[in-house]
């Protein structure tokens, strides 16, 4: 366990399926700190909370991430660690978020190949995506904006999840975020 | 100043020009402990982040209070003193994100009446939604329903706003929040 004081925002960004949800918790176990400030933001769920009426064009993807980067800013800044875990597509608007950070955002790029995602397809939905049952669907019919730098590159196609959560700790520790 | 280790939502509702947002920055100054966890969501500041595309009805006024108790909830269960000022005209509403509190919301009742409102009217609004040029309009076109016991009743057409400050500092010390 360790202690934060000072919050920050750890952004996992990825192809559907590439394992961010699975990151985040495991990263969480490993940030979480005596106070418990931290938070996990889910894409999924946070789309519930904040996102009725918000399709899957990019301008509409683009609303979605702003608020859930505008949410992750309000709880880092004070003083909690964030963990998002977003496919957040666009790289234009994940570099705003970072930019209103103001230096305490952390690019986490999950990064797993499509082929082996459409081999995996865990949940059926790149079946389902392939066979146009799923319009807009990041990676298949919709597009997916690599990092072109990331603070942290994940390849969760040859790396296990303890090897990505230590990476990601190595990282922040050397950083001085934790 | 007070140290707060324990979050909280304090949530200001009443009718446009009541003074729930001077009021609120008001006591700002007073809950700022050392950490600096404290912060303001401001109804019509929120509705720019996370409103986009809401309007008036009561179906999009519930959902814009509901976005903004979620992220009040988010704050206030990592340790953050949240102030909401937020004109929340509906009870049910109000009294749903309380419940999703579960025990760490405590409502504020910024109450004037409608006629001295209409008669300070800083901001000329009323004397345009009057002559019907600002539809659903809070307390003139739109409904306003009052809190049926708010946990403080402020008077902010007999009260100065000192004497509102200290009568929220009292309360919150008197029940164990600060």
């Amino acid at each position: 366990m360790l202690h934060n004081d000072r919050g920050f925002t750890l952004w996992l960004t990825g192809l559907p399926g590439a394992g961010k949800s699975t990151l985040a918790k495991a990263a969480r176990d490993d940030l979480m700190g005596p106070g418990g400030r931290i938070e996990i933001l889910d894409g999924d769920e946070v789309r519930t909370k904040l996102g009725q009426g918000l399709g899957f064009s990019k301008k509409d993807r683009d609303t979605s991430v702003r608020r859930i980067g505008f949410v992750a800013r309000l709880l880092s800044c004070n003083g909690v660690v964030v963990i998002v875990a977003a496919i957040s597509p666009y790289r234009d608007v994940r570099d705003e978020v970072r930019r209103d950070h103001e230096g305490t955002f952390v690019e986490v790029f999950v990064d797993c190949p499509l082929q082996e995602l459409i081999r995996r397809d865990t949940k059926g939905l790149y079946a389902k995506a392939l066979r146009g049952e799923i319009p807009h669907f990041t990676g298949v019919s919709d597009p997916y904006e690599s990092p072109l730098s990331p603070d942290i590159h994940i390849r969760s196609d040859v790396e296990t999840v303890a090897e990505s959560r230590a990476k990601i700790v190595q990282w922040l520790k050397r950083h001085g975020f934790v």
